[in-house]
């Protein structure tokens, strides 16, 4: 991290294109620009123009005109960095690129580390460190979800309410540590009751975002589905129908990687991602009855869970068998009875079967498929795809999709209810302020006020090179 | 080629990168940019902003806010298109990037075929044709000669002389068709000492850049080797020697395709092609004897001919095979003789060997290898780099790597001859005027003075779209 360096690497994607920039960040980005750079007539030193222009002329070093490019101009800190930057828009030659490269590093520049960039727009205060990392999720953002949360917190979404809150509570800690000094005379700079407002608002604050973790990561990773369903009831017939046959076929022959597949069909450009379908797929019987620990683990995970029956059991052991799954759904988790093996039953016998489950459990979705020959796949498809509808549009609150935040997050409100409980019981200043430094640190985490190399070297090392 | 529509393409790199970069070009550009543009404050119009000017601010449509980016603004006609110009530089997620053209081309912008914005600089005389092509292979350009020979000709190296040397004999034509007209009374209007000049000149002049097609070609695809030698002698082991073994091995797997295949090594950082390796690696026994024809052919096609000897015949028949492949050169090419199987000869043998074959063809330039067990290898691809170098360096004049250049600069050549012998002759002007013509009409399809829709269309479709 030696800000006094200036970095240079290529910014648009490897390979031949149309045009290629290569981008330039530090206090002599301009100066080194200028000794290989000539404009086209008239003469005129970069260091002379204005920010915010665009300068057409040829790269050369001595003789050698490398070639005729335009060079846009900022200058520190309205740039990206806050630092002076250049950026060289060149014939999208690899060889070329390369080239310019090569001159820039031998004129004076430093190649640039994966994501460094960003992290000087960090460390010159451009952006807190989650506007960093959202910029490497908007980059790699592949949907509509994902783009528009990442924007969102590339944008200050989550973490400006955040840092005010933050900066408040500092305060009020500033003033309780203060009375500590004056711990004989029993004043009160800090008010009490505003300390009080404060935590609880930031306590519901910080738990709602932790909570939107859940949405957050199907956002990014895609909806989590699970099919239950007692052993030969159809699961895998019914997987492979919705990957479609082939793509199935390709997974069995690629039998040695099976355990790290994760399934995903996308549905009318929303990802449902299918938990654990390895395991399912490779044998039938792991889900040897619902009440085992693994099935109900796996069932946890998915926003949505499909139940497979078989219509040729007892009515009573189909009713116990939704009875069993809807005991361990939360009120967020979507349940979907599907009644397999449809081409086998006359529709009386379907509208029987569903009347009688949906005495047992009203409200009760229900669908006569079958896996097997293709009844209603249309239809359940369609179901899923209102469901993930319905997810993605839930989601224009802010929404979590960082584990590094969430966990910040999680140990932000455990803090929190220390000083809650703190307050209550009126403990002692410096006890009260233990727990305050506590919530103080892990909110800083996530912005960036308390890092370390460590933890910067980690988040950085994930962006790609001219970022 | 509607030239009144705007068009607009990605020009950087397929695939992710930090950033990536969106053109649009046409009347309409700037205009459309404003309906998806908001500027951070202070708002504005692109519209009202100066060119060559960049601006920070986001691409929205309605509440969507697809990207943070900067839009570099040009104004017609200074611009690459000549026309009014956007950039659009965003985060380098395909998905965004898909986004924002399509959101482009919802606004009214049309998605641009390969080559477009380079046609539009054409067609609007921002360049001509032979520069616009050398912007096809700047980009494609993979080596230092590549890039040179392409910036050169991308900057008018060949084509402003002969635009000017075209027009005047435009000039001078025009005045022989007017003599046409007043042929009864015997006037001369265009001076005919100036023309026979400017004949001459040009003859001179195009046959240098015609004959520079060789050079061009080599600098462009790798200079072009053969190995000679009677059956047996070991041509295909010196090859796979040099092609280091791994990769013989694989070529020979690969025998389906081995008749497109053409070998090149690189040798610092220059390229040379094995002319028809792959023929004489199928069979040893092509070149029966170095008199048929098609042996003679690849011979021509060669700069560099290593004729490998077998010093275990009769020196009488060495002597023999050097001098019916000397006859077959010019001056240009340069011969190697290698008397191969070193290791299995003496030291003092091979001396004898190399003064009784300089005897009979002094300043023959000779050396022993064995390609079998790599005697001399090293010294070989040291000679085969110096005369790479030699090559390279020779090109500082302009060279033609163009074959429809090439073939225009031909038959201008032929028709300036014509002209010549018609002055000679004293040719009537009418057909004197013919033979002008097709001068100028040779000339002018070099430059695009001369065209149509099919050459325009063959010349662009290999462009990169975006460019």
């Amino acid at each position: 991290m030696q800000l006094d360096t200036t970095i240079a690497a290529i910014a648009t994607a490897p390979g031949m294109g149309a045009i290629a920039v290569i981008r330039m960040s530090g206090s002599n980005a301009i100066a080194i620009a200028d000794k290989i750079f000539r404009s086209k007539s008239p003469k005129k030193k970069l260091e002379n123009q204005k920010p915010y222009t665009i300068h057409f002329g040829e790269i050369a070093d001595g003789d050698k005109v490398y070639d005729e490019v335009l060079i846009s101009l900022f200058r520190a800190p309205r740039s990206y960095t806050g630092e002076n930057m250049v950026e060289i828009s060149c014939h999208g030659s690899q060889f070329i690129q390369q080239q310019i490269l090569e001159l820039l590093v031998r004129q004076g520049a430093q190649m640039a580390q994966p994501g460094e960039f960003t992290l000087r727009a960090f460390l010159n205060g451009k952006m807190d460190l989650s506007q960093a990392e959202a910029v490497a999720d908007l980059i790699a953002s592949s949907s509509e979800a994902g783009r528009r949360i990442a924007m969102m917190q590339m944008r200050g979404g989550f973490s400006d309410l955040l840092r005010q809150l933050r900066d408040k509570l500092l305060t009020l800690t500033s003033l309780i540590e203060l009375e500590l000094d004056f711990s004989d005379e029993d004043v009160e700079f800090a008010n009490r009751e505003q300390l009080n407002q404060l935590v609880n608002q930031m306590h519901s604050h910080v738990s709602k975002l932790a909570e939107s973790f859940s949405l957050g990561n199907v956002l990014k990773q895609g909806i989590p589905v699970a099919i239950a369903g007692k052993p030969n009831v159809g699961k895998s017939t019914l997987l492979n129908t919705l990957l479609k046959e082939e793509r199935a076929i390709v997974s069995d022959i690629a039998g040695t990687t099976r355990d790290t597949i994760e399934d995903t069909i996308n549905i009318g450009g929303i990802t449902f991602r299918f938990v654990d379908t390895a395991g399912l797929r490779e044998t039938e019987d792991y889900v040897e009855s619902l009440g085992i620990e693994r099935a109900k683990t796996k069932i946890s995970q998915a926003d949505i869970v499909m139940l497979l029956l078989d219509p040729t059991e007892l009515v009573r052991r189909l009713e116990e068998q939704v009875s069993n799954i809807k005991v361990t759904l939360t009120p967020q988790q979507r349940l979907l009875v599907l009644i397999n093996k449809a081409d086998m039953l006359s529709e009386e016998a379907i509208t029987t079967l569903e009347q009688q489950l949906t005495k047992a459990h009203p409200l009760l979705e229900m669908l006569p498929i079958s896996a097997r020959i293709h009844i209603n796949i249309d239809k359940l498809t369609h179901l899923l795809l209102e469901y993930g509808k319905q997810r993605i549009t839930e989601s224009d609150d802010v929404v979590i999709t960082n584990l590094r935040h969430y966990q910040a997050l999680s140990e932000s409100v455990k803090a929190l209810e220390d000083v809650k409980a703190g307050l209550a019981l009126n403990l002692p200043n410096d006890l009260l302020a233990f727990h305050l430094r506590d919530v103080l640190r892990h909110i800083g985490e996530i912005t960036g006020e308390f890092t370390n190399d460590e933890v910067l070297g980690n988040i950085f090392k994930n962006f790609c090179i001219g970022k």
